[in-house]
């Protein structure tokens, strides 16, 4: 039975506690956070488990085995690295950490004490998500062309971390699930529309060593929600719309036909490829179950979990290149330290 | 009654043939083509109409007052110079020209000579687009943030020109008629999937003097197809969705309050705003023919049309730099001969 | 402080529950179901509430105010009859009462005893409902013509009752509060797919004294899921459609302009509107809290709720008529009881 | 090569000539009708076509071998039956005749005279419907539960017709195609929200002799276009929306699954089943040219048209009946001369 505490009972932490207590295997024992009224509610919520203002309660507690960090992402890595220098297991909210340096450090910290280091990337634990990542590596869309995302609406903006840190992250890790290639270089474009504060609009590119390129639409400021995503291969492509209520997830047998035409040497035939449309059944599941289930198997197994820290670290790595490339209006940034000789061709 | 000759019946003069056809106070005289089975299809459905397969017979004809021209981008300067030399008004399909070098000389024979030279910019003339500049002009958006579209489908593969030059010239004739703001500098990234083709994916964007953004995502190989603008303003917000049967244009009384905190000089409250969404009705008239009727009254008045030659310059501009920077993974293309210090803002 | 019993922890009870726990100036004292594991579940979530098998302990218990009847439509008359007889205050899960005698009783028994009862008509505490009243009160749409609502999905067959009396009810209970006039005859048609269970396909059409009809479309069997109303009036015409989430009332300004040909006697001259449409912004606030807190303050000022007995019953006779016009394929049955003089507008 | 005379260009003539000109192996010949200015437009448009306002000029012109008549229907038996006596084929737009006793009379004079007589049931011949009668014709959908359409929109109001007669037709025809039985007994609703016109809402449901019911709702008050038809089956359920760009047809895997619960002899259980979606891609041909190719084959062939005579009567039948019910509020009318005895089922 795994003890877990929570650091942060904000927005977020509420759907944590609520999934890890409906998991079986483990019990919420303390919730921490600095607001008195979040404890409140959790406790009338919850009165089975214990609250507390001092983070520190938990993680000090012999007890509890798994920190759960739900926090400010400035907060990340003093939060975690005080739980794993205590020995606990522990799950971050997304993104890993405010730069890949301290990422390095919580992997390094992690690994040498044997304990698992997990970040919430959520939607990777999608039946949605899964399904694209089955039809992907099985070569159903032949070789990925583009990845290509919008991820808008009127959204809470935020004080300390710009758009791209905000909602980027999603699609980050579902493109670092989904596809097995890292991306070299990145270009992004965008403003801020309040004086003084992050930019709350972007526009990033990500360049991969294959002739392959993915784009992130991502906007705080929108008058509609959409989030929606296309992606295109040589035999197939899909249409992944988050906001469907059933059919999220839209195969499309389209393509192109590229021949060489006999009679030039130089004139090559495009023509075109329209067949039928697929929507694949998906379990309505709930992301966050699973992923708690996953990271409890995890733990006890000890085994990587999906989402390791490493899959956070390389989603900020990206989320660092592209901020800069930001701040010069697309000048491109190469990304250091990624895999980049891998292809996303399955075929 | 103005005599008019049409070079190329391709894709396009037919619906140019159509509309001056049953525009009143003008006749289609002559069309050329270089492929008779094209000019055999003009000639039965237009028996009125003498067809030629040479451009000559129509430029050297002095009863031809306006040469239209909707040929491949390449041979524009070449033909419309000709054109304009024999004493003609020009109409040009668009992009203007295949370079803004070209598209000067053209302004500047057209000038010279006190002849009318036009670009056919056709979404300039629906009532959309018509409505939407009247809003901004109105100030009924505020400041303008941003100008976010998607054009996107399973299109005609070009062989002479990217995507960027197919495509984001529509975007960039509706941005430069409804804003009047000239942007400063462009940043573009895009890849080509078919080794030895111009770039069939790309992403472009436009900064401006203001604190404004401009995006245009543009691909010939989306398994959907989409045409779909956010404009974003500090009043109001847009969706013009020109997929939409009637309700093509949505504005949207929403967007953020922005305070400042009295309790704390650092720190600033942003509110959202959520209000009603309107539709105004939108004339279902066809584009092209109030572009035709627009372009008789200039000849005829000696007026310069909305879409002149410096229309067609500025928008091939953009188009020329963003070529450029996509060759450089997005390096930031400054634009010069914009008039940049004009703001978006109509408050 | 008003103290709530509930009965009947099933599909809507948990719902009901949550709500009474959120709303102040009340206490869910008692829950009582026949199967353990429903209490277990309610017990787990919230310890300070006491849980019992039998109904009766709630119904003695001289503390509890209200008592919350949330079970199958045939025990709603016996268990509210319990209840009044021992001075509790009802609430009715949705449909009143198995027949209109039974809804006749359980009024007449409120009334002698002055206690409070509301049917859970949950549409009616919707701000997209709230607002269609509001348009059709002030004249808005003009004379209203027709009322036409599709209200199907891949639905949970019911053993007891046929999907007129599961589906219709919310319907009927809208038009109820969205119009003032009375239907006075019933046509409806429908069959069962399953040998030996009621109807689970059904349409069911209302005429009213003045020229006005209402139609509704419920189906257990839709492949997808269809929430969707339309309403004509001469001035303006609603599209309602539960499933948007925000837009979920456009007001459109079409119509039709009936006028006399002056040229001849016969001649009727009918030509189109077209004008803008219009969203109004609606609060996301949830209906089951509005309904809760109207019916606790019902209680304390002994005022009689917006969905009273009477309400319930009126919807219970249209239901009965249906029912019977569907055995009969349709053949019109006349609503008696109905006040139907009343007239739809109310220009 | 066959000779075609036109009578009536209204608004739909202009499309029956157009397809009549494009297709191969006949020749428009005569086009008739009493406003001078239709005829101006048909001379202008095709020169090469006699027009008349004397639609005998054409039936009395022995070169002439098929009548093409696009008029209101209170003159289709008139003018068809001068045709046909002429020794003339005869396309008859929609509907058939005014009555079945007419549609009996014309059948009857071709069938005397070996003539094709063909009625203009659009839809039959689109790719969609066509795609739609192929997946029913091999069990793909199993026993056919239902069928439920939605044709509404704001629409040209008749004078001399209901809106069941207008637009019913095109749904009682795809249903005559698509299914083999054959309905036993119609009940239909509506009104008229002009005095002294015909009844623009109307709702009609269909009786087989099978467990089946079909559904009609039509409109000509309707805020919103709508064009969409549910057929439900034992296996698996169809979404045909017309207003789709390209996925006009869904199939849906869904469904119950029915088993009895082996503890109870009484208790049945019904279990849902969703599957995959598929859309299946549609040739984007115009059912127009397909029609009239079809009409020039059996003319040529002297085969019977799919949409032939008794087709037409088919529907005609159908629509006096639905018109009789309407009078009566729903009492349900049936329908004679139906060969009821078919069923659905094609296990």
């Amino acid at each position: 039975m795994i003890q877990v505490g929570l650091i942060g009972y904000g927005y977020w932490g509420p759907n944590l506690v609520r999934n890890f207590f409906e998991a079986p295997d483990c019990q919420v024992a303390v919730v921490s956070d600095l607001r008195p009224d979040r404890l409140a509610r959790a406790a009338a919520r919850y009165p089975s488990i214990r609250t507390t203002v001092n983070h520190r309660e938990l993680i000090d507690d012999p007890g509890v085995d798994l920190v759960v960090i739900a926090t400010p992402v400035s907060t990340h890595f003093d939060l975690a690295m005080q739980a794993l220098r205590a020995g606990k297991h522990v799950l971050l909210e997304k993104p890993l950490a405010a730069n890949s340096e301290q990422g390095e450090q919580l992997i390094e910290e992690a690994e040498r004490r044997g304990l698992t280091l997990m970040v919430d990337h959520t939607f990777v634990y999608t039946s949605a998500v899964g399904k694209i990542r089955e039809l992907v590596a099985a070569g159903a869309l032949g070789d990925v062309y583009y990845y290509d995302s919008v991820r808008v609406n009127l959204g809470l903006f935020q004080h300390d971390v710009n758009v791209i840190w905000d909602l980027a992250v999603h699609d980050l890790a579902i493109l670092d699930y989904v596809v097995d290639a890292r991306p070299i270089a990145v270009s992004a474009t965008g403003i801020s529309n309040v004086p003084g504060k992050p930019e709350n609009i972007a526009y990033v590119t990500l360049f991969f060593a294959e002739n392959v390129i993915a784009h992130l639409h991502l906007n705080w400021l929108s008058p509609v929600k959409i989030r929606k995503t296309l992606i295109g291969g040589s035999q197939k492509m899909i249409v992944y719309d988050d906001l469907e209520a059933t059919e999220k997830v839209k195969v499309y047998d389209k393509g192109i036909t590229v021949t060489n035409n006999l009679e030039s040497f130089y004139q090559m035939l495009i023509g075109y490829r329209t067949g039928d449309m697929w929507a694949p059944n998906l379990p309505a599941s709930e992301a966050l179950q699973s992923e708690v289930q996953h990271l409890l198997h995890c733990i006890e197994h000890q085994q990587k979990p999906t989402t390791d820290g490493e899959a956070g670290l390389r989603v900020v790595r990206v989320l660092e290149a592209a901020s800069q490339s930001m701040k010069e209006r697309g000048r491109p940034v190469e990304l250091t330290g990624a895999k980049g000789a891998a292809v996303w061709s399955r075929s």
